[in-house]
């Protein structure tokens, strides 16, 4: 019924600061609010790059530690290689090419899009004041810094997804 | 009572491709099952090397970045001598050695028992096309490629667990 | 209502060992235990050593493959400089800092507020086996070690997150 797919709530939360692991939320969020559902983002830890004005454009990712990060070929890339100087910003430049040409938008503006379908953006206090991030450090869609037990009451009756 | 046992549903988003992180997935899913519960798992972004005919019986696991990762004799492995050449694969046999003795099998019997069981398994469309896999490259017991709209579809009302 | 809110249960499942990725779970029960909600944590994997004796205070954490964890003055640290050895010590020692300064305890002192609190604590069996724990080995306010089915029985209804 129309009427409970409107009670049904998302409530993603984005710990991780590396491009692959921003967009598993993003896309969730997305394909919640066009199905009607109520979701919101709270961001935490490493994941409040995804909204720190100087960094949500420069996210990176590394084949460092992830065996399944290859190389175009198919081939793995070897610890020892994964750690030299350039291949964070190759295995990025990679990543950031696949995402346009199957036309998923970089952070910022796939963020606007969720903000602009009705998403709510959270920044978590803790992580925020570790970091000395004020509400001027972060992206302008972001409601607010909340602490957990504010983020629990958004949550409450939400399928909640972690990051 | 039983009725209401067999409406809980369980839904598992599998986003990592290493061996370590491949099981709490397939543990959660097999239990449910055993239960009553109706399982699926939604296989994305690095999680597709788990249902990838090609890469599947060799997932990795590193002990790089990853303090808790130690040797034999309980010693931590300094990461730079966790990314020297072979310390990968020393890490996946011994990890393999452990499932095996606790009888766990590897992932593609395990996916083949939770299949036999009931349990649905997924692929994510978006990294699918970002992989250029297609349904010709994936476990045959994969249901299909669904994107995020359709996977929130079958997760309604379940809990839901991102890995 | 009051009574529905006692209804409300939240289980999060702690599968990494490092010191940052610690905090997540146990800020999240905390919380939940302070609203009147009902908290449970299941430690698996290299989670097991945040509940594990020896371990449980030297919890680290690495800036390797995490391009998020940047130095005091915001620089991010390449990864052929974050394998180097000291850096690991370097970066956690940082890490307590930051969270003594914000009143964080540490995790021992922290999971043992969650436990007076009323959360339970519970080991999983399958990776407790593997690394060879028992009770003896683990803190002394863990509940017990469980399955996968029993653990499952204690989610029942609850909201789960998988840090």
């Amino acid at each position: 019924m129309f009427e409970e797919q409107n009670d049904r709530k998302l409530c993603i939360i984005c710990s991780k600061g590396t491009l692959d692991m921003a967009y598993p939320g993003m896309v969730l969020a997305n394909a919640a609010l066009m199905e009607g559902i109520d979701a919101s983002i709270f961001f935490t830890f490493w994941g409040l790059d995804m909204i720190t004005d100087k960094k949500m454009d420069h996210l990176k990712c590394t084949p460092l530690g992830n065996p399944s990060m290859a190389m175009p070929n198919g081939m793995g890339i070897p610890n020892f290689m994964a750690m030299l100087p350039g291949m964070t910003d190759f295995a990025t430049s990679m990543m950031k090419k696949e995402m346009e040409k199957l036309d998923f938008p970089p952070p910022r503006e796939y963020l606007q899009t969720i903000a602009d379908a009705g998403g709510k953006l959270y920044a978590c206090k803790m992580t925020a004041d570790m970091m000395k991030l004020t509400e001027d450090d972060l992206f302008e869609e972001v409601e607010g810094i909340v602490g957990a037990m504010e983020f629990l009451e958004i949550a409450d009756g939400a399928q909640v997804i972690f990051v």
